[in-house]
């Protein structure tokens, strides 16, 4: 089983050609779904009363486990309104109303404490930190961060990733951890930190995963035509690449790749439509299609 | 045969860890030099009376018809001063010197007249179908352009597309060309002009080609721990592109999408040291074993 930590939100997106309010988002949101389609997932999150129900309905419909998901009584869900220049590849945050996650002490479901698998959003370190001594023995844990915890709680960060097993990081943020422009350069000082593997997430551009024994696999985006809302993208892929490895059961470099490319593909669907909406609409098949697609796109 | 023309300039390049001054560069030099490595291959360019001899020598030296370098009697030779920020990736231009270049009229020699394949640099777009029309009835005619001519030359520029077969152009460039951030409506515009086919360079990113009967193939750059000198990556890309296509004779999609690789292979030793200083070291068989190493990278 594969447990994710982090946000279940509601998010207000704007792009240059769209406007979506309080639409079904946050961290744990995208990874969940796109681990379901591999593998059994449960996911831990805090929610206020404003989450219409109909979300939750939509997110256990595709399988994920929502014994995890604790509402705050009187709370209101973590709210994030973020506009999207032109290009769609600079984000502008308007707001960020912590709302129920800001005190959130979680807790896991006792079934999920036998968790093989742990994804780790971008959460307070010290709070992954906390809900990873609930598990017993994961195999395999890996964990996110961004900008705000490298700026405020750096420390609390490296000693974060020292606990895991694998780092999936924005291309920016590694940078900023590392103090360091060469990603090769940032992976090999995260690395250092001790987990097992990194993968630097690169948007349009893909992803490159690095291991401890120096093997790199440098991965292309799948191509699309047309975004509509690269909200969610590296949660996607984090929850695709975590649940073929769950799927599999391995960590070995092969499986590792097959797992980055999946991952490429779960992000590729999320940035199709708004929000989780077109997680929440593909099939298995649509999954298992599209690798074979990106297969042959690759081919040479 | 393939006939490269563009500039064979001395270069000044500063980057925040060296500083070279007045070495041998040119988009034709990084191009012939890389094309010569597969395919006969001769060079059309104006230098003037400093060019130190043995930079002519040592391009022959490695294959390159030289019969087409021009010396123009009192000129001095096109110098390109620029300085690299930190992590290499951007470049402010300090000094433009054209010289020699700035009243060329090529002309080619004899035995160039019917070459199969033909280079046009980031030339004046009326210089490069000024020497087109020289050519008796070239297979493939693949150009470049610069955000200089899309400014000043717009429409000669898109004239000069509708008369080749294939564009090469960084994505910077071609969204200035395009008015459009998309590189997939990017490439369609491009593709609306006439030529068979398009590539994006993307850098660090690789590159994607994309064809008028729809096909695309995005290539990630070959992965290099560390780079020295970004200069000529894409000329050195567009020679090993069109040296394979020559030495093949084929423009089917797979001896394309091969030609990608080989592009990105030689665009990677460029970068390896200053100037051409890697592309005179490098022998064939350190190319085929790139190319093996790249495809074991990507592979998955």
């Amino acid at each position: 089983m594969l447990t994710v930590f982090g946000t279940m939100a509601l998010d207000t997106t704007r792009t240059p050609f769209r406007v979506e309010e309080k639409i079904l988002g946050g961290a744990a949101t995208f990874a969940a779904l796109s681990a379901a389609a591999f593998a059994k997932t449960g996911m831990v999150a805090a929610i206020g009363e404003d989450m219409p129900l109909v979300n939750i309905e939509a997110v256990r419909a595709k399988g994920v486990d929502t014994k995890g998901i604790v509402t705050i009584r009187g709370g209101k869900c973590f709210h994030y309104d973020s506009e999207f220049d032109y290009n769609l590849s600079s984000r502008t945050t308007l707001k960020t109303e912590l709302n129920v996650i800001a005190d959130f002490d979680p807790i896991i479901p006792e079934e999920y404490a036998n968790s093989e698998y742990v994804y780790l959003a971008n959460n307070d370190p010290r709070q992954n930190m906390k809900i990873l001594s609930h598990f017993e023995k994961p195999q395999l844990v890996v964990c996110d961060t961004i900008e705000y915890w490298i700026k405020t709680a750096r420390d609390d960060v490296i000693k974060m990733i020292g606990k895991t097993d694998g780092v999936v990081i924005n291309e920016s943020e590694a940078r900023l951890l590392c103090n360091e422009v060469n990603i090769a350069k940032c992976a090999r000082q995260i690395l250092s930190f001790g987990p097992m593997f990194t993968i630097i997430k690169k948007g349009e551009h893909g992803a490159v995963l690095f291991t401890q024994r120096g093997e790199v696999f440098p991965a292309t985006a799948f191509f699309l035509d047309e975004i509509s809302d690269p909200t969610g993208a590296g949660d996607s892929f984090a929850g695709g690449f975590l649940g073929h490895i769950a799927r599999i059961g391995k960590t070995d470099f092969r499986t590792m790749k097959e797992a980055v490319i999946f991952g490429n593909v779960m992000g590729s669907f999320a940035v199709e439509d708004f929000g989780v909406r077109r997680l929440l609409a593909i099939t298995k098949d649509d999954i298992d299609e599209r690798y074979q697609k990106y297969r042959n796109l690759v081919l040479f």
